[in-house]
């Protein structure tokens, strides 16, 4: 036997799992704050329902793992938290709508393997279903800003609506090449406009691709490039009016009743990116196509331009036709989702963390008994609390402490017994003081480390 | 396609799935309490780790759920956090011993379906490597003691030691049969006595079997039981001296020094599990033998004598062979651990809570800023919060909130509004008033539910 993990898996030992339990605390309680109720799926769903034909299409297809039980049946791993929530929704009419859920939890997909990109990796999707009205929208974009902010991170969200995407090809006369349009479009953030000026021209002609893109030039304020938008059929006017109403709900709740003052080409500034005060979080940005996915209206993208994470950290949209799609049937489903990538905001907030949560160890001289009693009273204060199991001596014991980043040892000598006391060293600063064991816990308590 | 989940799999509705995460929370923060880190591995292992001689053994093996990827790999699903564990300490040599590790995690068994076992479930496991002392086996004692306790439930913990088992077969010249002998033994919890007896006189003949079973029936506190076995030889010395150690730390740490009242058989009795007040939950149980795995001391089983609840809800012991076994080599692992049955604990616990963790919902009367405002300022004071998304009607809403569960619901009409304030409705009594914003908030976080 060779001792590796699967390919395209790994481990998180402590110090990165603490790390991640804190983000992922984070994000659970702030999606709780927002009235979203956490829902469980299995890993293992039947393969005909991962591989229908409204669920994650032949691409994805590709990339799911295959599972099978001693009764030979086909299953597969998750690709997403997506289609097991349709299957939830249709197969639980007695849910009341609106169903807002979130589900943070790991999904499979057997791609190609990087160092940015594995095979089993986190998803934190929250998703609402069952309301039309865009204060969906609006209140999972608010609750993106404020998740970021809980992690003291400073997110830009562009937002887009695919009415406006698609209304413009309609204008242009290219319904038929609506796809490859939009497809097209969505590299404007990775490739040069010029690169993207000629995929657009073999689909359309050079004049209408620069007609186009020209549409995706317009500087200025959110309300600026809303207004330089052409409004000649219905799409554009909904996909507009749609736009307008969620900004008005986000920037009202932020008690900022101007629009942002950010225009669309500067989202990816540097200069941007350290202005830490926002007057408001959420952009315009006509560029954002988000793929060729089951989207219908809003579509938004979330960046940290101050961070060394370029890629988006979480993304979503509304997609009122793919849970009816995927169900069949005549019930609607209209609904909005964001889909959180916990990877990359791990990378984010700066990786590891210490290798345990312990906040104090105790050193008690081969008197362990002693050494339990102490720790039982910490522990009752809700300090997490470690201590020599071993009978090690008392400068391995330090060493031991010290390679743990424990903030605090406690000594417990036979002299500190007598005089019912403890030694307490701060491992930060070096300074020890024999005190009362309230005082040490209090003291313990009372530092910010 | 039909909407089915996979065999042996199963959702967890909101209402579940918020009283499961309530006590896996609980479970998680006690092991970090006493210093043990949280540990992360892949659901996904190559199958010659899972299948290696020293992991789990044929009869798990049968029900290893198969995956392959692209490249045709032979990958299993993990059938437990053990294996994962001693895979992780073999790859990762920088670890500090003893190395306190959690996992709190799905892992998945292809077995027989029924009401109580399911494919996919949940294990919350505890373990130190690096440890030959009695004190790691005391403390994980203690800390199991401390997770029902919070958790609002009453366990009785059984301990025994191997070594006692096995020296009883080698005092009656039975070491060749030790291990059917074990196997009858562990049956002595579900079958009648005299079955056990005449299973143990087909593998022993009648007399031994007689002798045996009369070493297993001593009644008294547990210093009397551990008084009453012979200690003829080093095996039983061992094992008695080790439980003694165990039980004095124990004991110790709950301030009490005299050994628990409370006998063998009366461990099960239902007039035990009413009593709350147990001088000590911790009771030698010499019939106890958790079946052929590689415990090599200190074992035990949690139950709660006074729930719905009879099979047992954790247990787990002392493994000093198996890590190095399965890691071949010369370095020692002596490692201890327990599992945590979290599904029988959710049923201990009584099964389903409220479908939302929402504390108040807003009712705006068709002004979704206004409610959005409102919120804002909830969701600031940490108070989760729903609110009207869809537009409708205020007895609609009322209806939907009392659905839900969620205990306070708040007007926001134009005479609220006008007066800056709220008519805050307590859904439990049913009684309105008007107030400011403040007021409400306080209110809210004053209440019990």
């Amino acid at each position: 036997m060779q001792l590796l993990n699967a390919p395209g898996t790994r481990d998180c030992l402590p110090d990165e799992a603490i790390a991640r339990k804190r983000i992922l605390d984070t994000i659970k309680a702030t999606f709780e704050r927002y009235g979203y109720s956490p829902l469980e799926t299995p890993a293992i769903e039947r393969f005909d329902v991962l591989s229908s034909k409204y669920a994650g299409g032949d691409e994805i297809l590709k990339e799911t793992f295959r599972v099978h039980d001693q009764g030979q049946r086909e299953l597969g791993l998750r690709y997403d938290l997506t289609v097991p929530f349709a299957r939830v929704v249709g197969m639980n009419p007695q849910l009341k709508m609106p169903f807002k859920r979130y589900q943070v939890d790991k999904v499979w997909r057997d791609g190609p393997i990087s160092k940015a990109r594995y095979r089993e990796f986190w998803q934190a999707d929250v998703d609402i279903v069952g309301c039309a009205a865009m204060t969906a929208d609006a209140e999972l974009l608010m609750l993106a800003v404020d998740v970021f902010t809980k992690l003291g991170l400073v997110p830009v969200i562009r937002v887009n609506n695919r009415k406006i995407l698609e209304g413009l090809a309609q204008l242009e006369g290219l319904e038929d090449k609506k796809d490859a349009v939009i497809i097209a479009l969505d590299k404007l953030d990775k490739l040069k406009r010029e690169d993207v000026l000629e995929e657009l021209a073999g689909i359309t002609g050079k004049d209408k691709a620069e007609a186009i893109l020209g549409r995706f030039t317009v500087q200025g304020t959110n309300e600026q490039i809303l207004d330089a938008l052409p409004q000649d059929n219905e799409l554009l006017q909904q996909g507009i009016s749609e736009l307008r109403e969620v900004l008005a709900y986000c920037a009202g709740a932020d008690n900022n009743d101007k629009q942002s003052i950010i225009n669309t080409q500067s989202t990816k500034d540097k200069h941007l990116a350290n202005n830490k005060h926002l007057a408001n979080p959420i952009v315009i940005d006509t560029t954002l196509a988000r793929g060729l996915s089951y989207y219908t209206g809003t579509i938004f993208e979330i960046i940290l331009p101050g961070s060394e994470v370029k890629s988006s950290v979480g993304g979503g949209g509304r997609y009122d036709k793919m849970i009816q799609d995927f169900l069949g049937g005549n019930q609607q489903f209209p609904a909005v989702g964001i889909s959180f990538g916990v990877d990359r905001i791990y990378d984010a907030m700066g990786g590891a963390d210490k290798k345990t949560t312990a906040k104090a160890y105790i050193i008690h001289f081969k008197n362990p008994q002693a050494g339990f009693d102490l720790a039982k009273q910490l522990r009752a204060a809700m300090i997490n609390t470690d201590l020599d199991l071993v009978g090690r001596g008392p400068s391995k014991c330090l060493q031991y402490a010290q390679s743990q980043g424990i903030p605090f040892v406690l000594f417990l000598g036979e002299e500190e017994l007598a005089q019912k006391k403890v030694r307490i060293k701060d491992m930060t600063s070096g300074t020890e003081d024999t005190v009362g064991v309230a005082d040490a816990i209090a003291r313990i308590i009372g530092s910010q480390d």
